[in-house]
């Protein structure tokens, strides 16, 4: 393992972070704050907030140029296999603990879910972990449960909230592209050829690919950001939502999510951009770039992606309008489809309250966690792709059975896609989300007393479906469960040992599993 | 396919059930099947059993003699893999048909939960082949509401009910050595070498062993009818809970279940009994015939097993003394303990309302469901060895991410084991488990009506986990679940549709998935 390297990385990481925080700081004058929909207009300037922010970038600094000086004499080597692994794995507990600093500094609150005027207690340690975690891997879970006071939390360290958002969608853009993509993976994954100057060398069309995707990222970002300011949003909140729809996070800037606005109009443009962060972003650059639509309505994905989506939408409409769950066709659809998309896409936004629909609909939601984005999105979940080829795989297992000798190819889309290696690691991805799923649920049912559920008047009957989707939402990078941690609800009220479970969650889950698992395996620090 | 070969095995099998229903006669005489623990001393000769069980006697002959007459000449034909399958899968869908019918024939009754004097709807044909499958597949879930009650259900019947527990665990044992066992799958998950005459001659051997294990299993029943009739029960009560003990079964002839007897004697005998049929019976012919009780302690399967029961005993002691949900120790280790491993070994016995425990305790027992027993045993479920083997392969995949080129083999109490498709089964096994689950889960939700819940005082906001419980306690071939199918409930107030999904989950889990699956592929049904 060559440290040097992997120090050098991290460091170029902690300064590019404490660079973004310089992006939250004007948002500390009370004018550019201003949140048009909220009725009481901020007049102090953020103090708390702006010196908070300032003394996250010096930390960020010094941590930064303490990990260069580490990782001197490193410029010239090659980034092998495990010291890529270490340092997306790295970076993003890097990331997660820098992040969590302007929350603390600034001295941020977890407000309370009754009293729009009490503040409720300081944040701890844990607490700003988890929600910078949440940011950063874009689930967009949170603990604080009044977003509308400015005591509680200020503008600008809102702003930088909603920020980790946009650098952990970039981050997975860029990291899944330039660094996972080297790996057996990640290649059998991205089976569309790299948009790039030339098929050969293989290091100058990654970058190229790296900033052509970031390209595409930052544009659709900027669109989204004027066409919900079009719709009436003011700067400071298109821009938040922008950040959370692009990265498919859900870090809203209001109680009630993005139903604060009651807006079809804000609510279909975001359905939009949610379904376009949870696409492959190869099949994006092609669309919108090379201008050829037709690649992403041809690729077997998307258009199994796009089915479910249609496909949960209606049988979620035809359950909920015959159940009562909406009053007509119309409203069933638009919260239906919103809501579909935001969980399919681990976004997480809400527009209304879901947990009040049928158990039916309840349960296909549940299940669209687990289904995810496209593979090479900013999306969560286990991704589509990979559900195709489990069903396939388990298909042709079910045939072998009887047929033992008779070996037939994996296919996608018609083509052959044999590869026994990609076979087996598409079982296994399976099989270790399964095991981390099942122990985590055990861990919170046993850690979480009771009283988490009687004092927020919770049904602690429904403890063990309530910490299911607690860890179903943050391993895939959702957000937003059932019951207790519902559409209307958040963390906040959890034990600290669950937060800090669901933090290394949400981080297992972004980083897909092993660049995380492997930081606790001994043999992995061993020198190769 | 030899087809031929087929009916003729069938036909065998037909015949062998219709001479079973012989033994459940003489229990129509008041005297004979008279309940010691019941007040009411029955007196009059129950015709509607009797001729019930002629009338199913005959129809077996028939279609006993019809199979055997399409399968003429086909007494030397080999049986191979395909046609053995196909023989598996068949026989049991045959033997549920068969085994449903003295249940309509005597007009079986489903009796009333809340009056012990009502009868109850009759048995419908999906409600007769439910109670027949839950029989064959010793699973033990019921739709019968009263079982006390000889208008509902007279004690032939009940007889023939437990008598399906019996056949069904000797067919397990002696199936899955005789045919399942020439199987790749089957040779690696026996391990140990087959008792027999010689290395050689597989057959002859295989039928040795066969004979063996059957007669371990009877010598077994034996000892615990004599063992439960010193504890005071009457013969009728202890063959009937004797055939449900030693099947890994659960059917009782009381409403209240093994727990009706309240007497510590009777629940530590079977706790001890349900532990040696969740053995490995390769294990316990070496332990009881040949004396070598140490083969069974150093096996690697039963040592995890004994520790799993262990283990979860103890935290459900620890949990529900805390919590209040056991008076003292002493009432907790009787009472923990006997569910715990009724639960394990996939039996689901009762001794007392454990869905009263708290929230953990229920967790655990609901993932206990899936360990299942020991290969090679008559328990359910996915099997302790593949659990093992599991949560090995996925640690030596973790270690692979980093480590491509360095291939470790997997090892088993020290020795190596290596073999590619091993690995790959245990995988798939999980992951179709896993399928299987979730698109039943779904499909009961969406079938049942709230109302099932809402009619027998049960909550519909648990529906969701009490419709998981109950497609993890029929595809584990368990019997009760949590909630509305928990310990003092039952099965009877589902729709037909949630029946008849239910019966082939009970097959489907019985059988390895495998076996099952396979006959709904039109590939396996061609010629070779």
């Amino acid at each position: 393992m060559n440290l040097r390297l992997v120090c050098r990385l991290l460091g170029i990481i902690a300064l590019l972070i404490g660079g973004a925080m310089i992006f939250s700081l004007p948002w500390a004058y009370p004018q550019l704050g201003y949140r048009r929909a909220l009725e009481a207009r901020p007049d102090e300037f953020e103090w708390g907030g702006f010196f908070g922010l300032l003394g996250s970038m010096a930390v960020c600094g010094v941590v930064g140029l303490l990990l260069l000086r580490l990782g001197r004499g490193s410029e010239s080597a090659k980034l092998f296999r495990k010291e890529a692994m270490a340092v997306v794995g790295l970076s993003w507990t890097l990331a997660t603990v820098l992040g969590a600093l302007p929350f603390l500094f600034a001295g941020t609150r977890l407000g309370s879910a009754s009293d729009p005027h009490e503040f409720g207690p300081r944040m701890t340690v844990i607490d700003a972990m988890f929600e910078s975690q949440s940011g950063f891997s874009t689930t967009g879970a949170t603990v604080i449960s009044n977003l509308e006071n400015t005591h509680v939390i200020p503008h600008c360290i809102l702003f930088w909230r909603s920020s980790t958002h946009f650098l952990g969608g970039l981050g997975i853009i860029v990291l899944f592209v330039v660094i996972l993509g080297q790996g057996s993976a990640g290649k059998a994954l991205m089976r569309n050829e790299m948009p790039g100057p030339s098929k050969e060398g293989s290091e100058a069309r990654m970058q190229h690919t790296a900033w052509a995707f970031a390209g595409v990222y930052c544009a659709l970002n900027a669109v989204l950001v004027l066409l919900l300011m079009m719709f009436g949003m003011s700067s400071f909140d298109a821009l938040c939502h922008s950040f959370g729809t692009m990265a498919t996070g859900g870090f809203s800037t209001y109680n009630a999510s993005l139903g604060h606005f009651d807006s079809p109009a804000i609510e279909y443009t975001v359905t939009l951009f949610m379904l376009l962060a949870g696409s492959n972003f190869t099949l994006l650059y092609f669309a919108l770039v090379r201008l050829q639509p037709g690649r992403l309505f041809r690729d077997v994905e998307w258009r199994v992606y796009a089915s479910i989506i249609g496909g949960a939408t209606l049988v979620v409409l035809a359950v909920g309008v015959s159940g009562g769950d909406f009053i007509n066709l119309g409203q069933g659809l638009r919260y239906g489809l919103f809501q579909v998309v935001s969980v399919i896409t681990t976004t997480g936004f809400g527009t209304h309250d879901f947990d009040a629909w049928n158990n039916f609909g309840r349960g296909v939601l549940f299940l669209l966690m687990f289904v995810g984005g496209c593979a090479g999105s900013t999306g969560g979940g286990i991704k589509v792709i990979r559900h195709i080829l489990f069903l396939k795989i388990l298909r042709l297992e079910v045939e072998l059975s009887y047929h033992p000798s008779v070996i037939r190819p994996l296919r996608l889309g018609g083509e052959p896609v044999e590869d026994q290696e990609l076979r087996r690691s598409i079982l296994v991805y399976f099989c270790l989300i399964l095991t981390i799923f099942i122990f985590s649920w055990m861990i919170v049912v046993a850690l979480e007393p009771d009283a988490t559920w009687e004092s927020t008047g919770g049904d602690v009957g429904h403890k063990l479906i309530d910490s299911a989707s607690g860890v179903a939402a943050t391993l895939n990078n959702i957000g937003p469960g059932l019951g207790t941690i519902g559409a209307t609800r958040n963390y906040g009220h959890f034990s600290q040992l669950s937060k800090a479970l669901f933090t290394v969650l949400m981080m297992i889950g972004r980083l897909e599993i092993f660049a995380v698992l492997v930081l606790f395996f001994p043999g992995f620090w061993r020198a190769r």
